[in-house]
């Protein structure tokens, strides 16, 4: 490059730091990875989650199904392998969002109890705050809600491996938050949502 | 869900909107999309202006390789196939960040118009705003710099199919914005990508 003029543009040698990026946003950021069954309100509570931290001055992004699905992940199937691609690419994807100092909030199923553990450790690895929040209710709630009409489907057997009827849905073991649905409103899900980030330094009470 | 109880939580129907984020964080968001030849100064120009986006309080992000090849990318290598989904991938990616409000600069060789037309063309369907900004310096300036001893291995055959030597590098034909970086200092580089963020209105002067 020629040499520097003046102005008021200036910057130091190297990349912007965690410190810089934490103190510029205000909080700090981190991956809310939520988990459960098609129609354990996973979506619900997410949409409402983020409005909230909006509201509030926070800085927060869902990725879900349609701007997934529909976007980067669109060349993958249903395949055992896709299907860990798909959870693959979106934990990379999050940390990435995390890194940017954002409050990332995903609401994939994501079933699989290695997958999850894969993303938990991507995160570890780069000192990057992950909650799993396993949105829980029991299989019948969420079969009656059926938002979708998709067990239905599955029941009638017009869509094979769902989870849940005949595909498993490893229970989280370890997750930092379990939110029943069935028993919970979406206010005090939310409100817990707000309470563990608040424990954990991530955003001011 | 079960009832509605008395609380200070509220949200309404429906997701965030476009607006409603652009007035939470201040500005848009963007990709601003920079392509050039190895050693061209994409990364220079880049991780300055992310800084001094931060420094005036917005917000910002940097994709490059460090973040993506390692991550995201990991399961990509360089056939032409793996070259044109790693280029998709980052598409899709600083779309979700710009998507996000964040303003979003990707910095990657990205050698062929047809990968980095897709990935404007999914922005403009998206009507989310894309600058490409052409980092530009002669080859033998760029291969001068050499900063990563990528050339000096390239013209001794120790990598092929290198943007520049054995590989073609096409120039945009519509760029929004070209630096010349062997006739501006990193700070009229900068000045000029601010200036075009607020000849758009992603950001106020």
């Amino acid at each position: 490059m020629v040499e520097q003029k003046a102005t008021n543009i200036t910057w130091h040698e190297g990349e912007v730091t965690a410190e810089e990026r934490q103190a510029n946003l205000g909080q700090k950021g981190c991956t809310v990875w939520m988990t459960g069954l098609s129609g354990s309100g996973k979506s619900t509570v997410a949409v409402a989650f983020e409005q909230v931290l909006l509201q509030r001055g926070h800085h927060a992004y869902r990725l879900d199904g349609d701007n997934i699905r529909h976007g980067l992940n669109k060349n993958l199937g249903f395949s055992a392998e896709d299907r860990a691609e798909n959870i693959r690419r979106i934990g990379e994807v999050t940390k990435l969002f995390a890194d940017a100092g954002i409050i990332s909030v995903t609401s994939f199923i994501s079933p699989y109890a290695e997958d999850r553990d894969k993303v938990r450790a991507l995160h570890a690895e780069a000192g990057i705050p992950f909650f799993e929040v396993y949105v829980h209710c029991p299989l019948e709630v969420a079969e009656e809600r059926d938002p979708k009409g998709l067990y239905k489907k599955a029941r009638a057997g017009e869509i094979k491996g769902f989870t849940g009827i005949d595909d498993p849905f490893d229970e989280p073991a370890n997750a930092e938050l379990v939110l029943s649905t069935h028993e919970l409103s979406i206010e005090e899900s939310v409100q817990k949502l707000l309470d563990i980030l608040e424990a954990n330094g991530i955003i001011k009470g």
